[in-house]
């Protein structure tokens, strides 16, 4: 099989919203499955001394104007969640939990949280994640009850765990054949390292 | 006149170093004049809480792997600089001391000292700026006293202060027809900003 591509993304994350609209594309163009990693930027930000991009002063501003400029570029449907930033833990327990027996319905469900929460319709509790679910046929509340469970804890904190001693620090992440690139805007960058093995 | 590209720079960042390599081609191709403009990125972090990209963990080991990796993807010489970051605030005042008489030789003088920099040529002091500058056939003794001037300490804080109230955050930073782009990896949405009008 050939090597995946990683996707490491937040589901509050505006740039990886928008790259996890492009990022099958590119791994089906270079025939490489793409395996999605939801994780969890407010852990990373404590080891990192990072921050959430629109709490700085000024860099915010750009930030929130490049949000949906970077979206309307790439033709993807944009509205910024309200409240900013928002929880995505219930979201990332909802993926594991659900990966755990079904990868393909785990992909899903991210994609749908996704548009979900850049269209209006905020995912942060575990109400909304269960009820989004249920829309795809998932048992709403199993899943409810699953992400509550210290296993699922667990395997979601060890997943940012693992992610974190790989070097990410931000999203979206993307690893591809050992190499580590930050950011929607290297997407390119991710598609000419595949093209040519690197430059 | 066509309108101008802005280009705000720090001598003492990678990214800014690299554009600085693309941006008068950029330019060019656009029948675009291209603006340069020394910021100091030390002022602008103590404003929006950033501080430099190799301090964070994690991030600095990312960053230190891309400048040389975003180099070498656009075929520009690069050598880390030690120490670094470094302090650009008399290359900044050298520049604009000369911009006051040959705007043209400030520019030529810009990319002398960048190449120097980022050649294992340290600038960070006085004397170092002076020397580069006398290999262009300036004065480097009116020099060295001229960036020691009150007037011209004032007209680089001065500029630095113009660049943040107009949004200015970090380096590089392109205005373009009035839209602000952040980062050596938008040169290509500049590119095809100034090609379409926009999106």
């Amino acid at each position: 099989m050939p090597q995946p591509i990683e996707f490491f993304f937040d589901f509050s994350s505006p740039y990886a919203y928008i790259a996890s609209h492009l990022i099958d594309d590119l791994g089906a163009k270079h025939g490489r499955p793409v395996v999605w990693k939801p994780i969890l930027l407010g852990a990373m930000f404590k080891l990192t001394g990072m921050a959430p991009l629109i709490e700085f002063p000024v860099k915010g501003d750009y930030a929130r104007h490049d949000f949906i400029r970077s979206a309307r570029l790439h033709g993807v449907p944009f509205q910024m969640p309200d409240p900013f930033p928002f929880s995505s833990i219930h979201a990332v327990r909802a993926f594991y939990w659900l990966a755990a027996t079904d990868g393909q319905a785990a992909h899903d469900l991210a994609r749908k949280l996704y548009r979900a929460a850049f269209g209006g319709r905020p995912i942060g509790d575990a109400r909304a994640v269960a009820a989004i679910a249920s829309e795809m046929g998932i048992d709403g509340g199993a899943l409810g009850a699953g992400i509550e469970t210290q296993d699922i804890k667990d395997r979601a904190r060890a997943e940012n765990d693992a992610a974190i001693a790989r070097g990410v620090f931000g999203a979206p992440f993307i690893i591809a054949d050992g190499e580590a690139f930050w950011g929607a805007d290297r997407l390119d960058q991710v598609d000419r390292w595949l093209t040519t093995g690197g430059w």
